[in-house]
């Protein structure tokens, strides 16, 4: 059984969707009442390769990481923050079972709801149409960044792309995990940060 | 100054969106109105890096392929044939310029409309927003599925995962095209290949 926020607060999801596009209050007591809060600690997995995803989360605080294992690597495919929605992709839209783990790489506060929440909210009240279509618009242009940083093959090329992004995980995110993010070694991404750190020569 | 689909047909644009979600007539009139027929020869480019995208067209016949430069390199990062909706993502979800070029790699016969024309029907006729957040879900899925291919390192598994989900593509693409878009040579994906169509000993 899931908690609910505490009455008279709004959900942190309820205040998420009115931000992106406006909707009735009715919409937003039924978020109220079918959201809940999850949290997390630091190296918890939230969701492993196989599995069927039916909830997606906002992050309140912390940040999260999805990676795949390929032989005996970690590569992680996306690295997310405070108010942005995680789910399994796969797993949420094309109901197939996920092929990433999910994992918080800090200590989370998520609000969560689920695939049928969405989907009743989707066809009872035609503005959250509206609010997840232009959603997706920003999600699907940010899936397509990830695509090109990861296709980019100079190691340089790709930090620049990243930092120019995500100028504002740098220090908040293990090295080893941008390191993997961005398909190098530890030492390719310590060697690049120390050269962009030095003054140019004049 | 574009030229209209022949009067008393649909475009199939119009036809398009109302398999997705249906529309009413009036959306169907102003879709008929306001796109139009384009032809590109095999080799000819829609878009090019630096430009901003104001168009989406479907292709109705012919197979497209966007790709980056890196140093004297390409690199191919996404395919698309019949049935498919096609723009530059960034210029046209995110207002940013393009960085890739989307180049016919077949005679095509698209059909096309403008971002306004788009936004017009969001703006007008709440419906759309159910089919854009439909068909958004669809291509984010995509996306993702295109991510993951990208970040597999083994030629393998991302050969694999590339016949699973497009092999309706692999005997009609040039086989450069489809090594620059799983990130190996031509001699790599022509050796998995003859690897895997040899029958498995018995």
């Amino acid at each position: 059984m899931h908690h609910n926020f505490p009455a008279g607060t709004n959900s942190p999801l309820a205040d998420f969707v009115s931000h992106i596009h406006p909707v009735k209050q009715e919409v937003i007591q039924y978020i109220n009442k079918h959201s809940f809060p999850h949290f997390m600690r630091r190296g918890e997995v939230l969701i492993r390769p196989g599995e069927y995803s039916s909830h997606l989360y906002l992050i309140c605080k912390g940040a999260v990481r999805a990676y795949m294992i390929e032989g005996s690597k970690e590569i992680t495919t996306w690295i997310c923050a405070e108010n942005e929605i995680i789910t399994s992709i796969r797993g949420f839209l094309l109901r197939e079972p996920a092929v990433e783990y999910i994992e918080a790489i800090e200590d989370c506060e998520l609000a969560g709801a689920s695939y049928d929440t969405l989907q009743y909210l989707y066809q009872h009240h035609i503005e959250m149409n509206v609010m997840g279509r232009k959603l997706l618009e920003q999600y699907y242009g940010a899936a397509e960044e990830r695509n090109i940083i990861s296709r980019l093959t100079r190691a340089e090329s790709k930090y620049n792309y990243f930092v120019e992004r995500n100028g504002h995980l740098l220090n908040r995110i293990p090295l080893k995990i941008i390191a993997s993010y961005l398909g190098m070694t530890t030492e390719t991404l310590s060697r690049i940060r120390k050269r962009i750190s030095k003054p140019p020569k004049s």
